[in-house]
């Protein structure tokens, strides 16, 4: 039954061949792996005024210079991550490249941030779509959590049935909200040029504000910066890509900056023009296009389209994360279960991980993420800042043809990002704190994963210079609770090992019982040594664990080995197992975990 | 940690032969086990008056003759509880006589309803005690679910400690509520002789009234006698009395019985003279109280130790339920976990199932159970019923000397208990029509879990003239991961074991590392025969499952057993385990209970 709804959910499994399938050509994995950055454009333009708003209306000219900054800023990161496609064309991203420019300290400061900023970037886009949703239907509002949830479920399932189809679905919405917004602003300009719009609402560029600061505009520059999270996603994400794969993946690239740059100006430039005044209850998208179209249907369209795309900014991580992880994987810095491909050859665990954990986040804030915005985009420009120094050093290394532009590209990248990591610490640390403490106890699990898994590596080693101590013969144990065709079972079965030493345990709680018991053994297994354990405190595990050790001590004097053989039988139904004490299972888990000795199940399978 | 809570909160484990001193003796056997019987006083009387004011306050002396038939009823009931006891000292109580005298079906009736009624009981109880407390601090009273689990909890774990430690604990409460009820009754009754008590507010005995009818007499009656449950609770709990266990029982019967009939005429008595009037806001105690002491110290203590016995009267039902439960179950009716004994020599199966059972119950109705009184009480009465008629009949058939005065009494407490049972199925058929769907159901599991156990001994049984097909050999399979030590560990065990027949087993996912796999193996172990499974869907188990299915057949036609051996590595710390992918485990559930196979594991323990 959980098979069936399995496939009802996700559809058959995929075979490793049908792997070429799963790629995504540049329109789809353009929809999906740029929904986070292009949904972006939603709240960046606005974050720039909000701070600008600080000052006087007066100063909103500052956003054309500043939104400036952010496209120099956006043209350098493009470029470079276009490099770092090229260069490192299995994916990885910041992650790789700063682990093999800088040091894997650096890679593990890069990878730990973006893991769990993918996280953040799922419970904040969806947090932020159901609100934008349930804002229409006031109704709904109280459910929030539960909606959101309801979301990431529906992402979740979309992903674990593969990249291709939640590409095929997901990419309308995005192109939608594209349609929306190139339409919003076609039409705001041209109306600005035939001179259907008010031009007296905003002051001219260059007007003198007094208590201006270079720290304030810095300020609003990198907050209009949160607008270019998600730019790295596609460099996480090559292997993800049709092949040729490095040139798809930097031409989608390419293509998303180009949106990003168009949509993200036109924004801040109508915003400008009509002197838009930022608002706690309208969104400044919202208030464009009620300016530019009334309330009609257009009005309409760009409000649900930006909805839909502040969900679907979620299906970024989803493609980038699990990706990431494999990276991580790899190296053996997380658990290995992360490199396992699942029924539709994604990779369903990182998927299941990254859903489960988003969706903890939004019950444990109650679906108000927006303060864990800055967080989220000082997530992302660590590792900006940190790849970007990685390519700087890799110029200087390899000096290859025409590396100095390479280099300049790379250094202003660095240096941008660096200022708007700073900016970020020194203007809202009181959100950005937990970064400080979450990326250290990251980067310590992450050690302490990567020292085990190479512990367990060289005990597994197997060394030629150190032949293993033969073993000379067998102990057999088994555990009996009485005399049935279970016990027979075992019995023979430890007999056709050729075993000389054979020894019956039984525990018993009774002294009367006990007497009987060996009678009965006597004529029934003359041959078959019985041993009998008397249990003051009724535990089957004590005595049994205790005869164990003194068996093992003595077998190992002679490099013999114990074996306990465990007779178990089987009931034919599910729930019958609740009419039996399971003392089998106990006992193996037990003897498992804690004695050094072999264990056999011999089951004895029921017919009725 | 979790032993040493377990510890904290129940205590050393005792040993076996500690089991005498965990006997109770007279006084507190007569505390335990008659709460739930003496806390009915607190609404019995009440009930009658709710019946006769729906004709007028006049009829109220009916009270009078109905509070006599009650008597006659309690005497019945008492003798023959007392006559049970002898003829069967090993407890059992209804279900028992039931059983012998009426056969299989009539006992499971009797057992069945009984192990209900003691979950209602703890369900009923508490809430109802939990209820009179939250009204002395109505700020608690929307925590009612709550502080009722905290209370089921707390009783669960003084069980659990021992029979004899809850004693010592609980009988204060019942001894002070006995206490208060007496003086309130001797006080009340001086009153009246001596005239200080207002004598109009009465109608005098045998006015006659209009509109009362035998039926609605009846129907009184009836609803006094839920006065009468918890009587049967010592017949089951005899195993946990002092030796000569049935002397005392009978003994401590008698106690009861006087007290209750004590208890129970005074209230009625003191109700009738002070023309007490059912309130739904104030008990008929209360109001006897307030009218004898005022709201004075008394008036108080009365109250509180009301309160205090509705709740502890759930003890009587963990007394005797997981000893009827010991009494199914060695008759092979439910699990057999519940003849287990804990670590405190006490069936702390049956405690938890019934502390599990009544906090479900607590919850589902929201604390509100006072309509499950009427169930409840059905559930004693068919069991009184059923018991009667037992002994009925095992006078007829043993005829002992003196048997016709026991064949009398026997036969009164039938009748009786046969009209209560059958008054209850008239008058409130809305609420006790469960019972004719539960009992039915859970006669229905019985016997499924009976017929289970019965097929079980069956095939477990050996039978000497059908001997056992002998084993020619041995196969081996050990499924391999790599060339560790963890496999040649696990190869060195095979091998040791004699076998010509051992086949590596090797899943590939990939066709290129299946070359490499197999070539570096021919040089590893050239005597060891690798099978290569090509598995195109990622799984391991589907492949292994079909190998082995496939070796299993050939096998058999050869009287040879398949062994399966898992080499496992067994990380140092717990935490390990989730970096690894615990495909050994998922091998051995798998072939357990779907594949007739020996499964052998070779554990590995790492060293760090």
């Amino acid at each position: 039954m959980v098979s069936s709804l399995k496939r009802l959910l996700i559809g058959r499994p995929l075979k490793s061949t049908e792997l070429g399938e799963q790629k995504l050509n540049k329109t789809k994995a353009l929809a999906i792996l740029s929904s986070d950055a292009l949904s972006s454009v939603a709240y960046g333009p606005e974050q720039i005024l909000i701070v600008l708003i600080t000052v006087s209306t007066a100063a909103f000219w500052y956003s054309l210079p500043i939104a400036i900054g952010v496209l120099i800023l956006l043209t350098a990161l493009i470029l470079s991550y276009r490099q770092i496609i090229f260069a490192y064309p299995h994916g990885g991203g910041a992650y790789v490249v700063s682990k093999e420019n800088l040091g894997v300290n650096y890679g593990l400061i890069a990878g730990g941030s973006l893991l769990v900023d993918y996280i953040l970037t799922v419970a904040v886009s969806v947090s932020a779509g159901t609100d934008a949703l349930t804002s229409a239907f006031p109704s709904l509002h109280e459910h929030n959590v539960i909606i959101a949830i309801i979301f990431v479920l529906f992402i979740t399932t979309l992903n674990l049935r593969g990249v291709t189809e939640s590409a095929s679905i997901l990419a309308y919405p995005v192109y939608l909200f594209v349609l929306a917004l190139l339409i919003l602003i076609g039409v705001g300009i041209y109306n600005i040029i035939t001179g259907h719009a008010p031009a007296n609402l905003h002051t001219p560029v260059g007007t003198p504000i007094a208590g201006i600061s270079l720290f304030l505009l810095l300020k609003a520059f990198a907050s209009g910066s949160s607008a270019l999270t998600g730019v790295e996603a596609i460099s996480n994400a090559i292997p993800n890509f049709k092949d040729p794969a490095p040139n798809n993946a930097a031409k989608t690239l390419m293509a998303m900056g180009g949106l990003l740059a168009l949509l993200f100006s036109g924004i801040v430039y109508l915003a400008y023009y009509y002197g838009i005044t930022p608002s706690e209850t309208v969104t400044v998208v919202s208030q464009i296009a009620e300016e530019t179209f009334g309330r009609s249907f257009m009005y309409f369209f760009i409000q649900g389209t930006t909805a839909l795309i502040l969900i679907l900014a979620a299906n970024t991580g989803y493609t980038a994360f699990p990706l990431l992880a494999v990276n991580l994987a790899n190296d053996k810095f997380i658990p290995r279960m992360f490199k396992l491909r699942g029924d539709r050859l994604g990779y369903s665990n990182g998927i299941i991980v990254l859903g489960l954990a988003s969706i903890l986040l939004i019950i444990l804030f109650k679906g108000k993420t927006e303060h864990l915005i800055p967080l989220y985009a000082i997530g992302v420009f660590i590792p900006f800042t940190l790849s970007q120094t990685g390519m700087m050093l890799k110029w200087i290394h390899e000096k290859p043809n025409g590396w100095v532009s390479k280099f300049i590209i790379n250094t202003t990248g660095a240096l941008i990002s660096l200022i708007v990591t700073m900016m970020f610490f020194l203007t809202k640390f009181a959100q950005v704190w937990p970064v400080l403490v979450f990326l250290p106890i990251i980067i310590f699990v992450f050690y302490r994963i990567n020292k085990h898994y190479e512990a367990v590596g060289e005990q597994l080693r197997i060394l030629s210079n150190e032949p293993a101590v033969p073993i000379e013969g067998n102990v057999m144990i088994i555990p009996v609770a009485g005399i049935t065709q279970v016990v027979e079972n075992s019995l023979n079965y430890a007999k056709s090992l050729g075993s000389d030493q054979i020894l019956a345990v039984y525990v018993s709680f009774d002294r009367e019982e006990e007497k009987k018991f060996e009678e009965k053994w006597k004529k029934w297994q003359p041959n078959v040594r019985l041993v009998t354990l008397h249990s003051h405190y009724r535990s089957i595990m004590n005595p049994l664990g205790k005869f164990i050790d003194t068996v093992h001590h003595k077998a190992s004097e002679s490099n013999y080995r114990v074996t306990v053989i465990i007779p178990q039988f089987i009931p034919r139904k599910g729930w019958h197992n609740i009419l039996h004490n399971q003392s089998g299972l106990l006992i193996k888990a037990f003897l498992l975990y804690r004695k050094d000795v072999i264990i056999t199940t011999v089951p004895y399978h029921f017919k009725k």
